[in-house]
């Protein structure tokens, strides 16, 4: 990877590459997938770790329910089948991102190890970083904080199949980055995750 | 739009923006849509510009079959239904891209007009330039070229439903750009994409 941005990058022949594209970026793409149950702060450490990284001059995407559930996903509901297509809709969007030279940032609650590990692969496959981020926090803090109110809700009986309730959430196994929300400041969850992303050359170091 | 691109933009708070990410690019975010015939040359543009732009330092990426069809589409087949879906997530997808701030190329037959006007709308209604590219080429032309055998076997029976023989293709009434590809060279045709580019302030002039 080059360090520096390029505001001329001389083209002689061939198609342009993911490589052109990281060369004139100044960065390599990669998808960072933030997991973790509804309120554990994959959002938080997110949106913080967006504004770090543009401060440094870096390119990265949010992809969260906002953006895809309204959007790409907006023709699918809750049921076993389509909550794999959400997932796998949303792992091909960060491909294309990645291959773009883009730091796609995905956050959903993603519950299944088949369908995050089904994203892994197709990063993988394609030689692209994939760094799953296990954003760990305490059934009982999540619900204490429940910004949503849909943990309330859940209880209540409101809402089938909520993760954590009446559903389950599989906790990553190897996650390349393990952050516990619920004991850890934003700052060191930052420090983590900006030295996965310092050792695979996705950023350079400051 | 800035004219430089900014290593370090300085941060002070709220929510990282289009904005921010179009300035740290040094470019405007938008959604080119080639359509034309199969064999009016859409690709071959396409990848042209692509070149042309990546030499300025501008970022492009390039949405068409085969980076759609292969993943985010692969579940989509040719039906009525399916071929509407395709260019609904394209466009979806491509709406993305131009939030990042990246100028996506999204090359597609996408023969229906209510198709394209949909996509154009998804744009236009967020505030994003949506620039549709007549690639205009006779029908003798195209299927003279056939570059890969479709017409020789849309005309056997072998296909059905294929734009142009036995589906209509629906030509754009009011397109921003309408290249005549079967008389222009491609040096004009570009000169006349990067016109329209320059006029929108998508990329700086050179």
């Amino acid at each position: 990877m080059v360090e520096q941005k390029a505001t001329n990058v001389h083209w002689h022949e061939g198609d342009v590459t993911r490589e052109h594209r990281q060369q004139v970026l100044g960065q390599k793409g990669a998808t960072i997938w933030f997991t973790g149950l509804s309120g554990s702060g994959k959002s938080t450490i997110a949106v913080a770790l967006e504004k770090e990284l543009i401060s440094r001059g870096n390119i990265t995407y949010r992809l969260d329910g906002d953006n895809v559930r309204l959007g790409i996903n907006k023709n699918l509901g809750f049921s076993a089948e389509d909550r794999h297509e959400n997932i796998r809709r949303i792992g091909e969007v960060s491909k294309l991102f990645c291959d773009t030279g883009i730091i796609a940032l995905s956050s959903f609650i993603s519950p299944y190890r088949v369908d995050r590990d089904m994203v892994r692969e197709l990063h993988e496959s394609a030689g692209m970083d994939f760094i799953e981020v296990f954003v760990d926090c305490s059934l009982e803090e999540a619900e204490r904080r429940d910004p949503k109110g849909l943990y309330k809700k859940a209880r209540a009986g409101e809402i089938k199949g909520f993760t954590g309730i009446d559903d389950p959430y599989e906790a990553p196994e190897k996650p390349e980055v393990h952050l516990h929300s619920d004991q850890m400041s934003i700052e060191d969850e930052l420090a983590a995750l900006l030295e996965e992303l310092n050792k695979r050359g996705i950023v350079a170091a400051e």
